[in-house]
């Protein structure tokens, strides 16, 4: 059963832009086209009942004999972001699989019907927007929005690269992805740590109990630009030095937050023209800020705002964009989800620990619309986001057999309606 | 005349990888060799006779009745860096054309052969290394090795983008293209000044007396990276964050020269894998120092050096590279060529001045193997390398008009040998 997840975890990883071991598998591509349709054969080959919404997001269900009820669900995202690893994503959805085969295999009858899922495009590596599959099943309000105008690098809007990947209602029925609290009585998603703590203390299995909400800026600055040897330097307003002082302000206004909860990353940077004897006239600058705290991450972005305009002034370049692409609050898991969790650790007799996720997960996005709870399983070193990020055959089984035995507890765990 | 010209710059203009007003001509693309087909075809019709070498720098030769002796030829580049603009190198090659066909058509006889050349690459664009054709022309001793070693950021080769041009010996046989002291008698180049001074004096021509000495810099930071949620700041060694610094250090360091003639600028900026929510792990900046004071620029240089290492062993991310591609000495013209110009100017009632160039030009290297000047035309507000370069009809055609006399004066003025 677990030599299978692997092997299926190792076949995801071939569909990447990139050479192994690193994986990039970016939304709406050939590759994530191509991922996306063995993820639907290997929800048919566990005979599930596989659905897509307008957007992808793909859903393979196991019908309890209360269908009326509301689903028990499990799952987590494919895609990857460029020389990324195999298991960011990958476990949850292939672990969601595995997890409703081992309890059909186990002669287990659901109650309420068991659904695992993938969603689309949990990474913002695209369209700058994070989570977007789960986003819009939770109806978050501005999301419509931000999808009508996100464009990628290649300035192709989201719509048209829905409708190339074959989603041809993505762009005008994006009501239809989303759906109410009453669908989901639970979600629970499987996921690495992508932090080093239950490799460092020996335990199998962590209880997320709260996920750290992030901050997504796109900053730009305009300049004058010119030419590299003409322009003297007191008559430059170089965009890149601007974009420069704005990264390092971003880690002192993290910095001087005070607690190592707060983190911050300028994670892109994009010069125009982009030549080595040309002053850059244009810099963007992706930028990600979070904290298990919404108000003290709210209140580094507000710093991080007041430096860009402070920086423009003095350099003479224009501000020319400071847009908060997504302001998530963080998000509490929800009791009864936890327990079922800790109960089922307990009596598979693995070691577990509350924690919080310091990455956000489309979990953070479930958990408007379900009572929402996450297992992690260690990582090697804690590293994710690399071709080297690693979790062992036998973390990914224990993961898998405590969200089984969980599952179990939540789709029986159902009040007959009053009567 | 003149007005021809102006079309044809604006027909070259039209093969670009970018949209209008912009132009991008990267060496060796689809739109290069368009280009190069469409110069070879102006020289043809202006009856020069056509070659071209290994590695695609392109003669026209108009044959003088002394052809033993040296050849006195001009021209520039057609290349354009990304989103650049459309006079930049191409008014001295269609000026040299243009200038020759004036000749031709007022009835010069020339003594000395004469020769308009269109040298391949002058922009560092593709493989980092500026001016290859005319630096290859005069026998640099460190360009064998710096093409062997070149590729481009999709990881082509220098040798298999050429030949994929059509030039199939560009790598066995770059020894070919070299030519030695006894080629050129004279070479002057018309060009735009990339600066404001003649626009801002009102005056129609620069003559050139000297050249300033660039320097670039390839430098690559490499750190841990990680997931931007996941790792607590203290645990970051990002190497984004070192290559910001290391620009802004540029900038300082330039400054601290004392001199306006020092000019340094940071144009590129490349991170790894650039995704926003993940820590920069790789950093690659391209660097460019300049000035006419060649150990007052290479003092600059070592000073950004040293603060790499240092910004490195601070941040503990790793110094992967610190490669000076090139650091060329500032060029000197040569007086005679000088006072052809001064008296061509005068002669055609044209105000003139003389000035230094801050922008290096295929005359750093023609400098090396032929008695060398420039001539400088007026530009708006001195842009160059951006969509709004512009020369006025007037300041070109006085330019060809300087060009024309001046190569009559230098193909007569030959001694014969002494018996
Ligand atoms: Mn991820
Ligand atoms: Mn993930
Ligand atoms: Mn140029
Ligand atoms: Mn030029």
């Amino acid at each position: 059963m677990y030599d299978k997840s692997n092997q299926q975890i190792d076949k995801l990883a071939t569909f990447s832009d990139t050479p192994a071991p690193s994986v990039t598998r970016i939304l709406y591509t050939d590759n994530d086209v191509a991922a996306r349709s063995f993820i639907r054969e290997l929800m048919e080959s566990a005979q599930l009942t596989v659905r897509e919404d307008a957007i992808g997001n793909i859903f393979g269900r196991w019908e309890g004999s209360e269908p009326s009820q509301g689903v028990v669900a499990s799952g987590s995202h494919t895609d990857a972001i460029p020389y990324a690893g195999k298991y960011d994503g990958v476990v949850g959805v292939v672990g969601a699989v595995e997890a409703i085969k081992a309890l059909r295999r186990a002669g287990f009858q659901p109650k309420r019907s068991l659904e695992a899922i993938m969603f689309t495009s949990e990474e913002p590596t695209r369209f700058g927007l994070s989570c977007i599959g789960s986003r819009v099943m939770a109806g978050d309000p501005r999301v419509a929005v931000s999808l009508a105008n996100a464009v990628d690098e290649d300035n192709v809007t989201f719509t048209l690269a829905a409708n190339r990947a074959g989603y041809d209602e993505a762009g005008d029925n994006l009501q239809s992805v989303a759906v109410g609290n009453e669908t989901y009585a639970a979600f629970v998603e499987l996921h690495i740590e992508q932090g080093p703590l239950l490799e460092e203390q020996g335990v199998s299995i962590g209880i997320v109990t709260a996920i750290a909400g992030p901050a997504s800026l796109g900053v730009e600055f305009a300049g004058g630009g010119g030419h590299a040897g003409a322009v003297l330097m007191h008559l430059r307003n170089d965009a890149g030095l601007a974009a420069a002082e704005l990264a390092l302000a971003v880690e002192r206004h993290v910095l001087e937050s005070g607690s190592q909860d707060t983190v911050g990353t300028t994670g892109t940077v994009k010069l125009y023209p982009g030549a080595i004897n040309s002053i850059p006239r244009n810099a963007q600058l992706g930028i990600d800020i979070r904290d298990i705290d919404g108000s003290r991450r709210d209140a580094v972005v507000e710093r991080v705002r007041a430096t860009a305009h402070e920086i423009a002034a003095r350099r003479g370049v224009v501000l020319q964009n400071f847009t908060v692409v997504n302001q998530d609050p963080p998000a509490q898991s929800t009791d009864f989800v936890i327990e079922a969790l800790k109960e089922a650790s307990e009596e598979l007799g693995l070691g577990h620990k509350m924690m919080i996720s310091r990455a956000y997960h489309d979990s953070l996005f479930m958990a408007r619309i379900a009572p929402t709870a996450m297992i992690f399983i260690p990582c090697y070193r804690g590293y994710s986001h690399r071709p080297d990020e690693h979790a062992t055959l036998e973390d990914m089984a224990n993961g898998v057999r405590v969200l089984a035995l969980t599952l179990s507890k939540l789709s029986s765990n159902w009040q007959a309606p009053l009567e």
